[in-house]
Parts: structure tokens; C-alpha cells; sequence
């Protein structure tokens, strides 16, 4: 049997992450037609077999299937608005970071000219695309995911759809993203505790490793809680976590640490314990972060 | 060959930890004696052959090694006082959570009686004891360590000897301890995102457990620009972390949530970036944490 025929891809942006998707498709054999708006990007793609297409809308033209990938949704839409014409009737896949409203308005931007649109997300680096294990994840128009699925599973072989929504993607890069800069932040003041007795950071980076994966390990249950509503049988009680706060606070003065970080934290298991949920799991804090108390949104900004 | 005989233990406090350490011992063939402030609990292992010694001085007479399982190190002061004559020349294992401060008190009232002393931690739940993968720390006395090691390794395979100072142990935990909260938190934000539109935070799931791994993957190479305290060349900026505070905020106007817990996490990029970082690695926050400004000791307590 011969090989079937690929899809031929435009993948347009070719910074770190574009030039990787590119690369993918010519290394798992698909046409593949390139755009940069610093054109020498494409060069070492070209060099490989890529069609480098003279402006974004022969780039688009050459293509059923449109794969951006520009640092925002505001430099997507100014680099494919003058491709607007040429989208009608092709699919696009976004795959940029940002946020929900941003992933809508692109959204709305490219069915408002015709497009059949998919926004997605890389969720690794740019030198494991293609990697069996990573992950992308997209939402928006199924068809497009169903009918090039073979072609994006190129770029990944966990690749899933998420639903309708086209800015699924994006809430849960926002919904994941909260957990970054806090555990990396929890991970340098332990760094910061065992430098300071003469230890190096790198031998807190197997106890953080297991701490971490008991973390992933009671995520299931502390989102069953959740979804249940249901906070009364805690496996780690509201209660424990607030006779902590002390402890947090010894570790400040013991060791000259500045662990101010931790204080709205404190507020928000002391507001928990006044509420009476001493005894309830400690994933009742989502009730709290649901409901801002004394503020209007919860959001302002605390100068800097 | 006759099977060496097994090292007689002591296991003082039979609470869920302490019950499941003296069981480990039990199924090990260890000669096993037990004692615990409600006697009751000794019940179901002197059923399983342990010997229920009727005082804590009989208790730690009766084996050359005691190990000691209480919620805190006051409480195993209290429970071990009448017993410190018995202690001089025997070992002392304590294996309750507590601060690095608590612990070197309690090295210090056991090493002063004659005994030499081993503080640990059981880095999991009490049905994981005795597993191939269970991680226990220690630091203290390295003699005991050693002329018990196959006796320790009953509790878990992956038994480590941290160093010689008694603290040690309360000190990796006390440095892994404050990614806990934080981490949770970040997940119960992204939940409370998620159920916001209807969709159930058990599908966040498996994004946070790869975001995790994913921060797990990085550990090393922050540790490492911590111990060269070189932040030159970074994974990813304070300038790229900065930039997106706006998102933070836009999480917590657009779904009505409370994300001001995030507040002095900006504060301290805001700073970093004030201090000319930029371009310096996220890791370079170490640095702002082992020097608070603006307080005495970074660690007044936010009233509440
Ligand atoms: N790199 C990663 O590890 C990684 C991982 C996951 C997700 N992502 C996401 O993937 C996206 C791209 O990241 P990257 O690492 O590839 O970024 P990058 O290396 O900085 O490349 C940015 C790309 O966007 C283009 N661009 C920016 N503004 C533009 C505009 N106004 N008009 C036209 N083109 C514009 C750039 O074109 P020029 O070459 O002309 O400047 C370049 O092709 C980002 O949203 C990023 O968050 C990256
Ligand atoms: N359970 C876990 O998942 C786990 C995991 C890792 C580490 N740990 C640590 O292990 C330690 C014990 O935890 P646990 O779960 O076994 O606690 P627990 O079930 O609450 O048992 C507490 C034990 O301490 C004894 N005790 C408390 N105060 C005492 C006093 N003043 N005098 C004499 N005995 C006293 C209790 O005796 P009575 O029976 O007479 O009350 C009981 O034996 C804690 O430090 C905990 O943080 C526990």
C-alpha cells in the first residue's frame, strides 16, 4: 500500500515554538509552507524542504490548515489580517499562550470571516513536540480537530480536545498556571532555609520531587471534595493547616526569611476557621476563593 | 543459614503512625515491645505478638533501640522524662513532626541523658510504611544510623541518612513544607475557574498533575542557578512572570474570584524587577527572600 498523501500544513510564526512545529511536519513528511514576518527565520526550515510563502496571504492560500503560533492573540490577528479573504473556508488552529477573552475574540475574529477555528495549547517545550508524551490540548470547532487529527497528533502524541468552546485551551492554561510561581516560590524559600545551614539547593530537589508527586497523588480526591461539594470526611482538615501558621512564621524569624508571602494565605484559613470549617477538608478553601469577602472583585491591585 | 536474629524495638506512641510502625516490626519479625499513654491502643499488636510493657521505663528497657512516635516533640519530652535514666547508653529514634528548633531541644535533653539520638521523618501515610518506595530521613547520631540500618529499612526502602545534625530532618521538612498550601491553592483557583463554566474540577486533574511533573522537571536547573548563584541565563525570566500579572488580575475580575493571595507573590516580582532583575532568572527570588525589606525579620505576623 502506498503511504497516504499528508496534509499539507502553513505553520506561520517561526520563533521557537513555530520553527518546531515546522520542523515537525517536514520531518513526519507533510508539505509544509512557512511564514515569519522576520523572513530569514525561515531559511534553515526551507533548507529542509519548507515552502517559504512570499506574504501571509499566499502563505494561507497554500494551505487547508493554518497552524499560528505568535507570542499573543493581538500579534495572530495582526499578522493574519491581511489573509482575512483567505481563511473562509479553512480550518485554523491558534497556538499561542493568553487568556479566555483573548482566545474569544480571536475566535470571533476568524468565524466572523468564514474560518473553521481551534485553539490549543503546547503544554511543553519547544524540543519535545512530536514526543509521544506531550501534551496539546485544544478547544473550539470539533471538526476540524476529527477531520486533521492525524495531522495535529504530529506535534504530539497526547493531543486532546477539550469541547466547543474556543477558549478552553486558554482557561485551562489559566486554570493550571495558578500553581506556578507559588510552587516554585514554596520551592526557593526551602532553597533559601537550606543554603542558609550551609546545604545546597540541590539536595532539597529530591525531597521537593516527592513532596510534589504526594501533592499529584491527593489532587483526585481534593477535586472529588470539590465537585461533590462536600467537605465533611478531610483527609487533611482545615484545622491542621491553621495550627501550621505558627510554624510558618518561626521559620521566618528563625532563619531571616521574608515569608510575608504566606500572610493571605494565613487570612484565608483563619477567615475559613471564623466560618466554622475548622473540621472540613482543607479544598473547602475553594468556597472562599469563590466568595471575595470585602472586596467588590477580589482583584485589586496592591500597588507596587 | 539461620535467619540472623532481629533487632529488639521499642515503639513509644501508638497513634496511626506509631501503630503502623510497630506493625511493620511485627510482620518483620522484629521482637517488638510497645507503649503508649492510652494503653488500649496496644491491644490489637499484642494480639499480633508484641509485648505491652506496662511503664515507659520497662519500655525502654526492654530493647536497645526505641523509636518514638507522638505528634510533637513537648508531648515526646513529657511521655519519655520518666524514662531518662534508662535511655543513657541505648538509641533514640523520634519521628514526629516538628520544628528544626524542637527538634535540637530534644537532641539535647536525649543526648544529655547518655542517649545517642536520631531525629527522622516518615515522608508518607501510615498504610505506606514498610513499602519499597516509602522515603524516611534522618539526621543525628550516624552510628545509629548505620548499626541499625537494616532495622530502619523495615519502615521503608528508601531510608536516607541527611547528615549529622539532629535538625536535619525537621529541616527538609520544614523546607518542603511550604510548597504545600500554595500548590493546593493554585489548584483550588483553576477548580474554581473550571466549575465557574460548568465543568468539573476532576477534568483539571490530569493538566495540573503534567503542570506539576513539568515543574518537577525543572527543579534541578533552578536549584542549580541557586547554588551558582548565577541567574544569567534563564528558563524563564522575572520580566516573562511580571508580564503576566495583568492576567492574574483579569482571572480574578473576569470569574468573580478572590486571587488576592497572589498579591505579595507580585510584590516580590515588582521588586525583583525594581532591583534591575529582568532579565535574571525566576530563581533569582531566593535572593529577595533571604533579604526582606522594608520589616526587621519578614515575618510579622497580618493580625486576622
Ligand atoms: N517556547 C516555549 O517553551 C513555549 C512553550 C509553550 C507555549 N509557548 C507559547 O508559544 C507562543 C510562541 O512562543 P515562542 O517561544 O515561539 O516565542 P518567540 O520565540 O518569542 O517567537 C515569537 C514569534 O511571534 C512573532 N511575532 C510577535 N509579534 C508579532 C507581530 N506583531 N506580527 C507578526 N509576528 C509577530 C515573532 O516574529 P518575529 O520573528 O518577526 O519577531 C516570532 O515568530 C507563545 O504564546 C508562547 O507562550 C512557548
Ligand atoms: N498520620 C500520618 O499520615 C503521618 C504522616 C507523617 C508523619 N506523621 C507524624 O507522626 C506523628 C504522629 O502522628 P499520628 O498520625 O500517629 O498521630 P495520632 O494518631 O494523633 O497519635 C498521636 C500519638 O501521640 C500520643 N500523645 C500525644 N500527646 C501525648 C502526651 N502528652 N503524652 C503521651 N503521649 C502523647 C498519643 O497518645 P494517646 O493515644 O494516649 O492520645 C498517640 O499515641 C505526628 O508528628 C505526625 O505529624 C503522621
Amino acid at each position: 500500500m502506498p503511504t497516504p498523501a499528508r496534509t499539507p500544513v502553513t505553520v506561520v510564526g517561526l520563533g521557537a515554538m513555530g520553527a518546531a512545529l515546522a520542523s515537525a511536519y517536514l520531518a513526519a513528511g507533510h508539505p509544509t509552507t512557512v511564514w515569519n514576518r522576520s523572513p530569514e527565520k525561515a531559511a534553515p526550515l526551507v533548507e529542509r524542504g519548507a515552502r517559504h510563502a512570499p506574504d501571509i496571504r499566499a502563505a494561507v492560500a497554500a494551505s487547508p490548515l493554518t497552524l499560528a503560533c505568535l507570542t499573543t492573540y493581538d500579534a495572530t490577528l495582526a499578522a493574519l489580517e491581511p489573509a482575512a479573504a483567505e481563511l473562509a473556508g479553512r480550518a485554523l488552529v491558534t497556538l499561542n499562550s493568553g487568556s479566555p477573552s483573548g482566545a474569544r475574540a480571536m475566535a470571533s475574529w476568524a468565524t466572523g470571516h468564514g474560518a473553521r477555528f481551534l485553539d490549543g495549547a503546547v503544554k511543553n517545550v519547544p524540543t519535545a513536540v512530536g514526543e509521544p508524551e506531550t501534551l496539546l490540548y485544544y478547544g473550539g470547532d470539533r471538526t476540524v480537530f476529527d477531520e486533521y487529527g492525524t495531522t495535529l497528533r504530529v506535534l504530539g502524541g497526547d493531543t486532546q480536545f477539550l469541547g466547543p468552546e474556543p477558549d478552553l485551551a486558554a482557561l485551562y492554561e489559566q486554570a493550571v498556571g495558578g500553581t506556578l510561581l507559588p510552587a516554585l516560590l514554596g520551592f526557593y524559600q526551602g532553597a533559601a532555609l537550606v543554603t542558609a545551614r550551609g546545604l545546597k539547593a540541590e539536595t532539597l530537589v529530591p525531597h521537593t520531587r516527592k513532596w510534589l508527586e504526594m501533592i499529584i497523588s491527593v489532587l483526585p480526591l481534593h477535586a472529588a471534595e470539590i465537585d461533590r461539594g462536600d467537605y465533611a470526611d478531610p483527609l487533611s482538615s482545615i484545622e491542621i493547616f491553621h495550627a501550621g501558621i505558627p510554624y510558618d512564621q518561626e521559620l521566618g524569624t528563625e532563619n531571616g526569611l521574608d515569608v510575608r508571602w504566606h500572610e493571605p494565605m494565613h487570612d484565608l484559613l483563619r477567615r475559613a476557621m471564623a466560618e466554622g470549617r475548622g473540621d472540613q477538608s482543607i479544598a473547602a478553601l475553594v468556597e472562599l476563593l469563590r466568595n471575595p469577602a470585602g472586596t467588590a472583585g477580589g482583584s485589586g491591585p496592591s500597588g507596587g
